[in-house]
């Protein structure tokens, strides 16, 4: 089978079950699986600047704009990529975006979504997940990803879908016939 | 009467009503009309590639865009012309933007909106409209054409406005004032 | 101390309290500080245009246009400094968008919003902030502001922050906080 897209983008907040539906899709349909933030460690332990996430997201800001930038260059021309990255970071000093648009110009940008009650008892589970969180500052950071990815979606010209992952084998399904579906 | 707009874009979901506004105020204020779709058949039908909308819905992914182009080529240097589109379309692969902003620069891009009852009711009296839709799923094509549209007219500095088509006569009156008031 | 940012722009829709904040933040953290419609009247003022707000709304558009420009510019090399600006203004014929995201670009957009009744209270106060507006209109406006700076943001690649006035001084302490954080 021939696979419609070619690079695919996967976004969604820390803790919306992004991953776990990256990585079943990527198997299931034979998409390369690539995750950002795993190839930005991979470039900073390769430069001896880093060994783990939170040594690297202590870097000076500069350097970690330049490993975010080398990912970039490195999986933009990837052929049947799902890219899992965040879309929007959020931190202390408000969101940015993680979206390298200039250098990656995906064929579909998906928006993965689900209810803030399911998004908290994951967090709860995942020790790096853990963020000090409230539902508004939640809710706005969902807003925020959905309007970006729009823009980026709107800029590019390229196709955008927000799937509900509340149910993960419906998600699964749905996410599976966007991504084998002729383009 | 010195017409203050060039270049009308009006986008709204299917069933919303833009057509019949569209047409209304090009009569009224004398406007050029120009149905995008309308248009991209005519060229299909010029080339023999289709001669119905199905048809052309039809074709290869890469000729669609080609006529989607060539009918922006087309429009691009009009004067004083209310182009009716959708701006965004949905589909079961999601997303994608219908307003070609590389090609047609607006002076002004309209979304009509109205309420989901009423939008439901016109697609159950409209066979070309007659889609399988939920009030979520409509909801967020409403959420996702206003994010872009708004997106389109910050990247081109254009003006941009939303007008509530609940009752048309109301409507038409707002959509006649702004569209005869000098910029 | 070095300041972190060199160019931030805070938005925000008519009676938000922006520029209270603005002077404030500007005062305590030692940033400089350009009312962006101040600025415009001092051009408009030194080429003998307009000595009023009223007068300057009133010259032609395309003059208008080209004051909003030329502040622009003389903004765009400014170190440190913070720009007061609506973002998006809201008028009979729509929204346009006030941040020439073309000349300045800014290394932080916030967002300044607050309670509807905090905003209509504060306009009734202020003479110059009449408007004659609705709550619709108003979640409107707020709607596509925040639309628009995140548009502005994703395409910029710029950080971006939303800021909740309904306490001043809480307020006050989330935008210090963010503008002396090392970026």
């Amino acid at each position: 089978m021939e696979l419609p897209w070619n690079m695919v983008v996967v976004t969604g907040v820390p803790g919306v079950g992004k991953t776990t539906l990256c990585r079943s899709v990527s198997k299931d349909l034979k998409y390369n699986y690539i995750n950002y933030g795993d190839l930005m460690l991979e470039i900073a332990e390769s430069r001896d600047l880093a060994s783990t996430d939170l040594q690297m997201f202590s870097l000076d800001f500069e350097i970690q704009h330049e490993i975010w930038k080398s990912a970039a260059l490195k999986i933009k021309d990837m052929k049947r990529v799902i890219v899992d990255l965040h879309g929007v970071d959020q931190s202390k000093i408000g969101y940015i975006i993680s979206l390298p648009v200039e250098i990656i110009k995906p064929d579909i940008i998906l928006v993965i979504e689900s209810s803030k009650d399911k998004i908290f008892r994951q967090r709860n589970e995942d020790a790096k997940k853990r963020i000090n969180d409230t539902i508004e500052s939640l809710t706005e950071h969902m807003d925020v990803l959905r309007n970006m990815m729009a823009s980026c979606s709107a800029i590019l010209g390229c196709n955008f879908a927000i799937l509900k992952n509340d149910n993960f084998e419906e998600c699964l399904i749905q996410m599976k016939n966007i991504l084998s579906t002729i383009n």
